[in-house]
Parts: C-alpha cells; structure tokens; sequence
C-alpha cells in the first residue's frame, strides 16, 4: 500500500447504505513512521541520535523534521543547520528516516531534550507546572505583538484553508494548518494525520523560507487546539491562532499566560475568542 | 481553572456573530497531564518507575492507567495489580500520578517497555516493521473470531455514543469510545481530549470489570481510527472497530493483517467497511 512520498493511498471499500452495498475505490490518508535522527560533534567527536519518531503523512518530511527541532529549541535559525537528507537504508524504510546536521558550536544536550519531553517530572505532574516548563525554555511573551486583524479576515479564514487541502479532498481524513496574512491571505498549508505534524510541517516550511519569527502572521488549525499546538505557535512567535474547533482548557491558559489570542469554532459564521480579543477588529 | 477529577471547566468567552458581539460562558474541556508510575519487585528490590506522561482529561484515571497497561502487554489480568492509587503530592498535581503496584512474579522488564515505545527503531523504521512490532509483542490475530452484526445496528452506533457523551454535549470539543455489545447495546462509554486516551480508559474500564478480552464486543469511536488506535483494539481482542471517521493507511494494513473488521465514516446513512466485511450482516 505504501508510495513513498505520497500522501494518500487507494483501496477497494465495501460501501452500504440503505439497503444498497456497492464497492468503490476510496483515498485514504497514508500514516507511516519518521524517525528524526541528529548528527552533531561534541568535543570534536561525531554523534548521531535518533530523537523522535512520530506517524505521519508522508510529503513533508524535512518541514516536519525542522518544524519539529525548532519547536523544541534545538535549532533557531537557518545556520543552524548544515545538511537536511534522508537516511538510506532498504527500500521499504527508504523515506522514513530524516538526518539533520547541526552546525558546529550548535549547542545540543540531550539531557535537556529528555528534559523537555518529560517536562513535569522534575518540576510536578499538573497544568501549572507544564506551563512553567515552557517558561523554562526561554520563550517570551507575545504580548508585545501589536497585531489586528478584522473578524471577517478571522471568519474567512477557515474556508480558504479547506479549498487549499487537497488531501482532505481525497480522504475526509486529515489535519490541516495554514498560515495567514492579516488581510485573510492563506501563504502556506500543510496536512498530516497528526495535528502536531501539520504544525511542525508549517513552521518548518516558514523557518525553511526564513519567515520566522511570524510576527505578522495567523496561524488557522482545522481542528481543536491543545496544550502542544499552542507551545508550537508560541515558540514560532505566532501571536493568533483562529482553530475551527475546540480548545482544551491547558490550550487557553497557555494562551492567557503568555499573551497569545486564542478563537475557536471560527466558522463562515463567527467565532469564539478565549483570550486576547484586543487583536479581533469589530 | 482547575478542577481536579471533572472534565470540563467553565469560561467567559467573546463571541462573534453577524455584526454582533456578546460576552457568554462557556464549558472547556480539561486537559491536564496524567503520570503514570508503577511499583515492582525485582530479585527483592522495590522499584519506582515513572513509564508514561499524557496530557488528558481529568476523571477516570485509574481506568486510563490500567487501559495503557494493558496495551503495552504489562498487565494481563486483575491479579497482577495489587494497588491502583493516586501519589499524594502537593495540592495542585494531587490527581495527576497514578501508581499500579504489579503482583509480585508480574515480569515487567523496563528495557522492553523502552522497546515497544521505540519499537521501529530496532527493526526498521516503516509501516511493515511497525505491524512487525505487534507481532514481536505476542498479539494473536482475530480472524477466528466469530462475530456477525447487521449493518442496521452498525449504522445506529455513532447516535447512541453521541447521545452518551455527557462531555461533547458541553463543550464540543471531545473524543469518545464507547463498547457495544451485536445488539447494538452502549456499555460502557469514554471521553477525553486525546482519542487514544479514550480507548485506554474504555478498555481500563472493561478490565477492571473483568470483561477482557472483548470478543462478543464492538469499539466505536468518534473520531479516525490510527495505528495506534487499531493496536490497542487487537491486544482487548476487539475484532470489530466501527469509527465515524476516515481510517488512515496504517489501521487498514493492520486490521487486514490481523483479521479485524474496520469501518470508517459510519453514520445513520450508511459506512466503508475496509477490511473483514464478512462480519457485516446485510
């Protein structure tokens, strides 16, 4: 079943409705494993780590790959980076293996990554404590962010990400995010199986087109926001995130605690603002 | 705004509208970080393991411990657990570690766990050596188990989980599992903010009643249906998995290989049945 590269994949479905079966050929969303490896010289010793595996689209995977590091602060900007290539191995793994290599002098413990994705342990299991966590990693407030966008621009807006996601076209099942000017331009879209994906593919494609820190932009999610989506858009500096369902109650603290404007069910039809309406032009 | 143990909490929002502009309350749905650490013995020594961290929603975690547990085959059966309770810390993350005392004799081997987490990194990183990877754990296929159920009552079953979803009645923004019986009966139903924790608590839930392994039983979910998803459906022994979702590539490979029964987009008007459609009665 598997098209290296490709997003989506077709298969044969038995479809019943009322009183009728019919066999059809149906798209589906392809999710396969990445890893993200790192290759790195401490002390004039060369290291390779393999840092994350995720499932995932296939299409976008050195986006995803430095969406994914700059999120965890491992790389700030385009120097950071010497080489972005896919492992070779056997064929099947061919395009599931992505090796970024760090510039000398980039600075990368591993403890520290071990630290992030395990954030509360050191420092208590709760909701507070994972928003401290984030303090931890040196991210600022957007609050400084002087940006306003109309609450049309913000009502447009989920409808031009939808016309851009071909693969929810084909399948009915993917995420999708889209990056946004304030006049309600759609600049980049990315989709994934995974929500977090298509948020790490969209930044990444942004810091790979050296427009981060994306001050001036609107980031659009086609589903709920959560804890990790909004750590993402803070780290990217992202001060307006518009998602077309609904956010968790870590989602609007985060959003409140550091400044960011925050909607939810942002249809054709209106939208919820959690925080942050200062920036939602009447 | 937390509440530790409810699911949903309450917040002033800004709503939007055609030209208009109100101030309501609205309910959010709780997303909190959940530890969950175990107690075993090994050649006498007590150990503390801190295994897993998710963000979920708060309220049935016991269940979401024991349902993990036994997806990553670390418990088989009620007597390996002594003890199921919450680590008194301070105030604020009171209810987010859960301990499981394993029996002692209950072979837990952290270098396994790190495997099954880590799993295609030792055998290849694909789709394949993922579905390689449920076999290495020791998960029988389904394909003899013999379950019919008629598509009428597969096409009631996302009305009645919808209707049993007490959280996504307030907050609209939730993921649900819910277990059937052929009759298209609701027995058990969970919510959460993560769709994997939701099956977790469900199965938690059947296996602390001692209704696993769930042969006579059909999962439903809200939501698409992943790999993941599909595993930890096969190690309950679920041979049918009916979601009001698309299925992504890698659950039609392993419900294939495994013998079980996975419908997408299933709703009053009808479903895709793509793999097993011999368990459809017409």
């Amino acid at each position: 079943m598997i098209s290296p590269g490709k997003g989506f994949s077709r298969v044969t479905v038995h479809r019943f409705t009322d009183g009728d079966l019919i066999n059809q050929k149906d798209a589906v969303a392809v999710e396969e494993p990445l890893e993200i490896r790192l290759e790195y010289t401490v002390a004039g010793v060369l290291q390779r780590l393999p840092i994350s595996i995720t499932m995932r689209t296939p299409g976008e995977d050195f986006e995803l790959a430095i969406g994914f590091l700059y999120a965890e602060g491992i790389i700030k900007n385009r120097e950071d980076i010497v080489e972005i290539s896919y492992c070779q191995g056997e064929e099947l793994q061919k395009y599931n293996v992505v090796l970024v290599k760090l510039a000398d002098g980039v600075g990368f413990d591993p403890k520290v990554l071990a630290r992030n994705f395990y954030t509360t342990s050191s420092c208590g299991v709760c909701g507070k404590a994972s928003l401290e966590a984030i303090d931890l990693k040196g991210c600022d407030p957007v609050s400084d962010v002087d940006l306003g966008v109309s609450s049309n621009v913000l009502r447009g807006m989920p409808n031009t990400l939808r016309e851009k996601q071909g693969l929810f076209e084909r399948t009915g099942g993917i995420h999708a995010a889209g990056l946004f000017n304030t006049s309600g331009e759609c600049l980049l879209v990315q989709e994934d199986v995974g929500r977090h994906n298509a948020v790490d593919k969209l930044v990444g494609q942004a810091f790979l087109k050296s427009m981060v820190p994306l001050e001036r932009h609107i980031l659009t999610v086609s589903g709920r926001t959560s804890f990790e989506i909004m750590q993402k858009a803070l780290v990217a500096r992202l001060s307006i995130v518009a998602a077309v369902g609904a956010p968790s109650s870590l989602a609007i603290d985060l959003a409140e605690k550091f400044g960011m404007t925050l909607l939810g069910f942002t249809s054709r039809n209106g939208f919820n603002v959690y925080t942050g309406a200062e920036r939602v032009r009447g």
